[in-house]
């Protein structure tokens, strides 16, 4: 069961017309629904679906349909089928798994087509990561289309050290390799982008030229105009109803993003009041999910984005809508899925009438009933799953020895120091001065609620390690690490001892990747991702279990910064300061600036 | 001034950052208007609009462009500016023109872009026709697309004899060769598509293999669902409520058809209340004209339909996103035009509050001012027309000594008859008794209402000719031919006398092709039609002019019956019975019957 179990629609279409028009049985109905029509936005009593060669041949009123013995009839009671959700934009890594795993969290959502950004493994692995994973996909039980990463490396080689350089010439080179590479992703450069750069726009053009849409990634009202002269015509970054609208305006498809309402990642109730408040068309908006821890998926998917919507004032069959058929349409795929039309894939959800998702069909197969995986697709999903080659599970490289500690000066100094906010996007910059330099790093590290924090590249291209000062992590003792350190994933280290953080740094290293916690020289959780350093080899259920549990010991350790704002500390576009395997990043300026002034 | 005097975007997108970021002068400005926006389907008050390369570089609050001396600055005065209307289905063959010259009208209509379907030319010089017609459409000032026509001939060899057979490997060979073949044209032969037709279904094949969409024309309810079952996603017959309704939930765009209100193409009043009576979503509906005369594309173009949606109860803001921004999206080429975004092409027209169209910027060159065509146009539409090859000349081949009366047996008989019927469409099947045989022809015709009717090949294949009678034409004397007998498009020719009638086909042979009415040997109006016997070598205004004058004759001859309605007798697709080169055809049985039986 993957993409390619449904053969494309030009091989079957007489089948379907047959079946049709009552002159051959399908392979399946499902009957006695109501139908969520995205089309027309209206719901339509005592229907059936008749199901053939994995697609809809027609939907008709219940009871009416030609059929031979022994052709499976699935009677859903009144309950609601609809199109499976179509997810524009999410990044499969955030996840911490395969796309053969993550495929089981998205269909218990009712999920059946994904938008994945694999950015993540582009940064460490460059175009052969990007392919590796979509080997992947092409094995996965889900629609798994790409949009090619676009800005690998997220600055440039004086700033930080990254595995990937994702080149024009590369990005043209996948976009013909790989048929399901059907836009560029989110051109998160954005100021370079309106600045006219060079390499930027040539990347841009790649999508261009081929009759391929460009994604986007943009904050600040300011640049919008810019941006979108600049040929991106979607979003999922609409943080705020003003600038929702702003996108909307300029020819911006939107993607309203939710997520745990504790992140700042849920930005739907705001920007959705473009809608609510200003009165624009809902017909170019869409939900999306963008990243998701593994425990996450399974309490936030798509789905309660989608039902966010409705909770925000949208109508629920506009909300459906609005993460089914207006990404399709967005893509110009809607031909092929997003909607209940006449031979279309057969990926269908039944809903509850809280649009709860109770059964996925994925190509006319059950892969979920009552809201539990079916044997069809837990076997698939323990069998078949793709394996990762060996390059993939060798990309954690750095010394054993190590100094992970900064020196400061024994005279009077000033320490440039990164503070952690919460909800963990932004840092600030803040100085701290000593009039005699460093006494001790205890009563440092107390005075001014300060850890070490570490830079270690991992690429085997430098050996490099920038070391610095960390301010409101809350970390009472040990080590914190990790090799997702977004995003060119370096391993970043925190910690109140350099004992702990070596063993840390071990861990990491005998897992070929993967985030710990020590204490005291005991590991108190570990999630290994040894592929890419970013990934687990594990089913979703048990990434997410070890998610909870890493997350649980996280909190433990002390750390008010949760773990998603922890590996963002590298990650050198964001104001106000990071720090990654050069040293400390100034970001309004992109430069490198001391430890000590 | 053409499709390509506007470069693609990916060439430009550095230049229209710069401009949108004020670190560039435009090379226009249209300031002082209201926006129509079909994005968010709201008005934009006091806006300007940035022109840059011949795209819209950025919409801001007027005066606040950033402009060096001598950029030209045009005040709209408070007027609507609105994105050019986007024509989704149309046959530019049934205006009579060339594509350059259809121009002129359309960008008087405000329409910027149109998907044409050749179909015609097709039938008469099969491939060859069609990239003739596409090469005049690369140097016409409009963008125009093609449709490939997708059902040439409409029936088969034994029921009559066309020019074209568009097998399937030639339409692959046409979207292979043509980037603007973006989709297949209307697939008219609905009831073998629903029956599993090989050869329809290879022909559909070729457009999905290639991730193409593909166009419909239908008539029926029960024929729905089989049709959108094989693959089919737009139509534009949508005649009434319940139809339009049923195309929509099966996955089908539905066009709006709007024609002068006396014909029977004006279905859209009718077919629009699947929104206004059914409240289904307008979201995939769109606006077309389909088929017009040249005279009527000055009086019911694009924006005389969309205004007609408007009286029917649509929302003005939807109804001109009906004829812009969703047909764009229909073919998955919004990124291009249909709305005013960022880095779309410059195709806006200006409007007065009735949404009548005042001026036409193409690519950013203003082509119509206040209603007329500028002298930029009016030199280019004159001087670098597309000329076709001189075989495209040569399409109207038959004998001089024809004979084109029907022969009568001397004892009792029974004669199959055709009767025209009011509007045109439907012809009803007739049979005449005569118990002694034929008296006199001039007794029969008025005791009958009849006159002869024959078709005459003219391909240069079989040289035949089929003779009948035709009831409740009403021509008094004389005879009226034509060269555009759809869809083979042999010469039809219906006359009082024998001389008559051979004078009109003498002067059809004369000038390759064209329409005529003549009386005793005079005659009364001629519209020449050289170009495949299709199409006038003609500007516009002048095709309109002498389209008016041969209605006008028509009318005075006496006939009833429509040109169109007459050109349709040939057409052996549409119940009941008509008349080809090869004899009389009966619709439902699809079968050749004699005239006597």
């Amino acid at each position: 069961m993957n993409r390619f179990s449904v053969r494309p629609l030009h091989e079957v279409t007489r089948t379907l017309a047959n079946v049709a028009s009552r002159r051959q049985s399908p392979d399946l109905v499902l009957t006695g629904a109501r139908i969520l029509s995205t089309y027309t936005e209206r719901f339509l009593d005592d229907r059936e679906i008749w199901i053939s060669e994995g697609r809809i041949a027609a939907i008709k009123p219940a009871g009416t349909c030609f059929r031979t013995d022994g052709v499976p009839i699935y009677d859903t009671e009144g309950g609601i089928l609809a199109p499976g959700l179509v997810d524009p934009h999410i990044h499969i890594e955030s996840s911490m798994m395969t796309a053969c795993a993550y495929a089981e969290g998205a269909l218990l959502n009712g999920t059946t087509t994904i938008f994945c950004d694999s950015h993540e493994i582009g940064n460490v692995c460059d175009r052969a990561g990007i392919e590796w994973m979509l080997a992947d996909a092409r094995e996965a039980p889900l629609n798994i289309f790409l949009t090619i990463p676009s800005t690998i490396p997220a600055t440039n080689a004086t700033l930080e050290t990254a595995g990937g350089d994702l080149t024009p010439e590369k990005v043209g080179a996948i976009f013909d390799a790989w048929p399901e590479a059907i836009a560029l992703g989110e051109k998160m450069d954005f100021v370079p982008v309106c600045m006219s750069d060079t390499r930027s726009h040539e990347i841009i053009a790649e999508s261009l030229k081929r009759g391929r849409p460009v994604s986007g990634h943009i904050y600040g009202r300011e640049f919008v105009a810019a941006y979108a002269a600049s040929g991106v015509t979607d979003t999922h970054e609409a943080i705020d109803r003003d600038i929702a609208d702003d996108f909307l305006e300029a020819g911006i498809w939107i993607f309203l993003r939710g997520g745990p309402p504790t992140t700042p990642w849920h930005s739907l109730p705001e920007a959705i009041k473009t809608v609510t408040e200003l009165g624009a068309s809902h017909k170019r908006v869409c939900v999306c999910t963008d990243d998701r821890d593994a425990d996450d998926l399974f309490l936030f998917g798509l789905d309660w984005v989608t039902r966010q919507a409705v909770v925000a004032g949208i109508d629920p069959l506009q909300a459906w809508s609005m993460g089914s058929l207006h990404p399709a349409t967005r893509y110009g795929m809607d031909g092929e899925f997003g909607a209940l039309g006449h031979s279309r894939r057969a990926d269908i959800v039944l809903l509850n009438d809280e649009l709860e998702v109770r059964n996925t069909w994925y190509g006319g197969a059950l892969a979920v009933e009552d809201g539990k995986v079916t044997p069809l697709l837990d076997e698939q999903l323990s069998d078949e799953r793709y394996q990762y080659p060996s390059a993939a599970y060798n990309t954690v490289t750095f010394e054993d020895e190590l100094n992970l500690l900064p020196v400061l000066p024994d005279a009077a100094c000033t320490i440039n120091v990164i503070r952690a906010e919460l909800p963990g996007i932004i840092t600030l910059h803040r100085q701290i001065s000593l009039s005699t330099g460093l006494d001790s790093w205890e009563d440092l590290f107390s005075k001014h609620d300060l850890c070490f924090v570490s830079v270690v590249e991992r690429h085997g291209k430098t050996g490099e390690v920038a070391c610095g000062l960390l301010q409101n992590l809350g970390l009472k003792s040990g080590a914190v690490a990790s090799s997702v350190g977004h995003d060119a994933h370096n391993i970043i280290v925190a910690g109140t001892n350099e004992s702990d953080m070596h063993m840390a740094l071990s861990e990491i290293k005998a897992n070929n990747g993967g985030v710990v916690v020590v204490d005291r020289g005991v590991v108190k959780a570990r999630l290994a991702l040894p592929i890419a350093g970013l990934i687990s080899e594990k089913r979703a259920p048990i990434v997410a279990e070890e998610t909870s549990a890493l997350k649980a010991a996280w909190g433990e350790s002390g750390c008010i910064l949760p773990y998603m704002g922890f590996n963002l500390i590298p990650l050198s576009v964001i104001p106000e300061i990071r720090i990654t395997d050069k040293g400390l990043v100034t970001v309004p300026e992109m430069e490198i600036v001391p430890l000590v002034t």
